[in-house]
């Protein structure tokens, strides 16, 4: 072991949170628990941990906080947290995607900053109204499009901005899983049930709950930003109410001097991948690979050399990685690590809120605005696949 | 080194052949020659290697062949060798493009088998007045899509045959290049200036010379049949006459009760690939993954349990495998060694012609409805892209 | 995403936690208090974070701790904090070498559980002396041999016990690093100069800080133990005074029948490798493979079968896996995971403890006994380099 | 496809070959005749295919060798051979190894060059006997060390020769298999019967068969010479003749300032692993790393800089490899083509020796010299292992 590593555990005094969802049985509510505790930013002091009031006190409970801290629904959570004197200076949402939309406005109105998992809402209509109310709030929202805490997603974006690709002409998305392979929903699989059920996930299946992700990765990467796209979306498996595989052409915004192309695949049925997000961006001179199963590394060809691999923390990886990094290279970094990341880049610019001090441009989280892509994108790839793939403009 | 190979050198008198094109500095004509040779099943005896006299004489000398057996053009060695008591028995084509079909021709009409690089032709035309003058002739017609000669490609097409995935639904189809990232063609490089003609290539630039690979291979393997397509192309770079990248959205037709979904992306301009041909198929109840760099392996995935590295010779290899395998498992074989297979292959068929036997149904080779279904590929790609990406029938 | 993850968050109360070293710059103390907090069990109150006053006072306080419990030395912060009513639990030691015999010793005698880095001590006397105290205390002594935390080691020795493997033959271990390359200790980099001064590192330099590690895991995975060794060290770099090199044969004891053999390579010479731990093993019915630098992978050949790629979380990962697991497969865990599941081992050892229960059999930790093995591992290197590759028992 | 292949066709007229061994049923055989067919430079015309005079009858028949020329013993063969005025110029011995040496002599005395399987003989005095004929001969003596025919190794040669790695410090080969895991000799296995025979095979048993391969490739890639060895051989499966699994240390006579040491590890009994060959090689500047089964493929890594994947072919890829090479980059070659490279490096030292002309220097291939240091390998590790692993020079 040998170099020290970069990113700093220096703390200004832990962030008072809160969640919302997350009770035990849900998986997604552990994860933001251990990214908001990694680097020591956040301190978990209240919860509204379930829609069930018994399974919320127990949860509580078994999370060790103050029983007076837990809550029976959000609402009560935020108007009774915005009154305490060291109430939650922030919460985090961890719910199916229909509840993301009335729970961040309790919080944003009162000045809370919210931390929501992704997608942004399960309808357009309240995405958009969600937008402008956190654009109207003081208060931050962030996004966990977790992947883009990675490092060498980072380190890939740099590159990107940096020029050396070169102007951008491709960009392949693909996000392919096989866990809902056969109809586990039927069965009462509960992250099977909510997310195959449009009154809870939204319009969108695959599309809404990795293809968005794929999406998201795919523009933070190459700088770019989707004109139209073609959608072919299928339900594979007989009964399905969303769709489990997706097959989408892109059309970019003109970039220097070029209007790149993409494609993007998305799919639950795909057996022999368990989370394979990958993204691939080719430009004039050259060209980058990543993927999410492999996460500290980063292919990238300079057109006419020899393929190098850049590693998290080794030569060839800068800064923009090394600021999300933990530990050297060669010791792998993974998903919580980059999920902790998202929760630390709102640290930082909760800190400088706290002080009234301008957020390093560093800073780097994803937005409403990203959430709001993420829902057109979804609406796209619907419109689109039920005009027979015909394209449509985002 | 172990188990002994299984490829049979059993040889029932070589095969009397003739190539057409081939000349020096011809990359593909060496390849043939050596395809032919591998296992022992033909002896080069006659040749009009170039369309220049001098050139093809020279070619001629330097191969060894018998000068009287040299000939200024395609029409001249047909017509004489048709009537040598020894004349040759099949013929080598492998000109550009625009020159299969009258070539194929004139050696079709007089029952000199034919085995022709491919794509087809360089027009649709040509290639349903080839596939007529094929199946009215005696003589057979071999197409050369190799990679259809790895012995994993047979391996994966034995599997999705016996059903070990199921009802296929997804067939994901790439074949990324870079060696035309910049004009080269302008500059006078003989391989991109015919690749990027019009007139020599025909419509399709890199759907014709590499997405037919990748659309022929994943029928191959899958044993589906396209129902359309809905394609966007690219001439990235400024001035090319042809596509340089085509993203393809398909439909198969329905097969043991599902309609199979797939995509395609082939590109000259994606920095990083060599020849990255890469075929993966999915069912309801598994996964396969063949990459042509890595020829010598195939993952599987059986839904549900671990993926499975299938290799030549190993384990879980079967007879189709086993069949067109010289070397036992952990030698590699490769591209050579793929592209004999469909000499071979060609070569059984042969004797058996010759004895009036027929033909082991095992014996496997690429034919003229092949190509054909290659030509109404590119015809319906270039199609649907005029008309911005409508689905094409095909 | 869509499994639940499995590594339990249910708290019973914080531990109280002290630190001895582990002040800014140092890399390894960072590392240790995430893994301490990743899962939730312990509060960092106490610190004596350098042996430079100052350096402990500052960096406790960016550590947020109460400056009237960050200490001048270990000595006073283990008098000090034994007698507090809400005192440590236990104490992380994370400083070089030569320290941490005489640290351990002030809070074992006090009854405070000890967590210290390896190797155990700077030399074998210290290591024996310290193995008497462990045994004599009634707190525990866990060794972060991080490395045994990580989710796919625990598989892999699970499938060796359950006899997966059959009795085991051979066991491959390497460790290569190239950040020693070049002489960096005397320009002042700090890690490389106290990790290349005999007087802090004590005997072996690349045998103990990286050998140690293979030559624990090897063991951790076969169940094995080693009867003698035949060891060449080198120091390549000019007035290096430690090995930065080893080639070592090893002898096990008989088990199953079988007295089975060994390699371990041990380099920070090695251009191209970051941490490229590697451990192979084996025996008569199959073979396993499992690479630091990709976590999440363990490959499996049962003889006659193909090779078998289990994942973390996927199909074919059992008990053992799961229980130090956190998210779902496909989502890659790390180093830091892996580290903090020996915290979170120790938690669950140091709860039973507080409760007077016996602890869970499956609670896994490394101990004085494997520190103690991996002192006598870099003597034997040491003795039989000296005796030109003489084997020497251990 | 794109770029035009570099190794030449340009013949001087076919090399007339005879082969003793490589009758129906044996493995080699099949392998030389693909390499001395490949490109074009040999012509088979007389064989002694097997010590069974009706097999080998059979054999020729099946080859489609004139009967005339199909000999009942090497010896005959030979004298006939040599007194035809079109007898054969070369021949390939491709039986066990206790044959080679007695049939080289036949063929070496009477000008006849002599392109012979390895290891060299089945003794050491063997060995060095025909070392002697060799040298008195006027004929050429070509040991099929195949693995020194692949082009990433003639590459990774040429790089550690011009310098790219500095001083080299390592060398770390391996080629572990697993086919004689359990014991296949009792049972009739041809290939396992012979290999595990001292009487056909020599002293070593996985030394002589694959460890030889190991150690030329080590050295050829290095450039450096053996000092002395510690070795650790065993047969683990009960009741074997020969070893089965051997660790090896290795010290390298110095060159450019540095003694370099190595471990070599080869076995038999390594589920899992097919043909594992793979050498490490490790300098002051750099490391590579190359692996048979992959062998396409050349990981450079200049230290301090990103790791590099140089592709046979491609950028990076210099003209050692690209004279010994067939088709582009990106398209695979494999084993027949390594092995035949050395076929047609023989022929061009062939064709300079009919011309009387000079050998062009860059014609590589392996020679008696090679499989001497091959026999002395053997012999020392038996020798070593015998002492307790005690150092033996070579």
């Amino acid at each position: 072991m040998a170099i020290e590593g970069s990113a700093s555990e220096a703390r200004e005094g832990r962030i008072r949170l809160g969640m919302v969802g997350g009770g035990s049985g849900a998986f997604i509510g552990a994860v933001h628990r251990i990214a908001a505790r990694l680097d020591d930013h956040y301190e978990l002091v209240a919860g509204a941990l379930s829609s069930s009031p018994e399974k919320a006190a127990q949860s509580a409970r078994e999370l060790g906080l103050d029983p007076a801290r837990s809550y029976g629904s959000f609402k009560e959570m935020a108007i009774r947290e915005a009154k305490l004197k060291n109430g939650i200076e922030a919460v985090a949402i961890v719910t199916p995607n229909h509840v993301h939309y009335e729970a961040a406005k309790e919080f944003l109105k009162r000045g809370i900053h919210v931390i929501c998992d992704k997608p942004l809402t399960s309808t357009l209509s309240d995405a958009r109204k969600l937008k402008k109310l956190a654009e109207e709030s003081d208060a931050l929202f962030v996004l966990t499009h977790n992947y883009t805490g990675y490092p060498m997603v980072r380190q890939a974006r740099e590159m990107v901005a940096n020029g050396d690709l070169g102007a951008i002409r491709l960009v392949q998305m693909e996000y392919p899983q096989d866990w809902l392979t056969e109809d586990i929903e039927s069965g009462g699989q509960k992250q099977a049930a909510w997310r195959t059920d449009p009154s809870k996930s939204g319009a969108g299946g695959s599309t809404g709950d990795i293809g968005t992700h794929a999406y998201n990765l795919g523009c933070f990467v190459s700088g770019l930003e989707l004109a139209e796209l073609a959608a072919d979306l299928d339900s594979f498996v007989p009964g399905r109410r969303l769709d489990d595989n997706a097959h989408v052409m892109m059309r970019f915004k003109e970039k220097d001097g070029v209007a790149a192309k993409g494609m993007l695949w998305c799919s639950q049925v795909a057996p022999g991948h368990e989370n394979g997000l990958k993204v691939r961006v080719y430009g004039t001179k050259g060209g980058l690979e990543w993927v999410q199963a492999d996460p500290n590394y980063l292919w990238y060809t300079p057109f006419g050399e020899p393929k190098r691999l850049i590693t998290r923390g080794g030569a060839g990886s800068g800064a923009a990685a090394a600021r999300v990094s933990r530990v050297p290279s060669g010791h792998p970094e993974g998903y919580l690590e980059g999920f902790a990341n998202i929760y630390s880049e709102a640290a930082r610019a909760i800190h400088a809120k706290r002080k009234g001090a301008p957020v390093d441009p560093a800073v780097t989280y994803p937005t409403v605005d990203d959430g709001l892509k993420g829902m057109l994108f979804v609406d796209a790839c619907v419109q689109s696949s039920k005009k027979n793939g015909a394209w449509v403009k985002v």
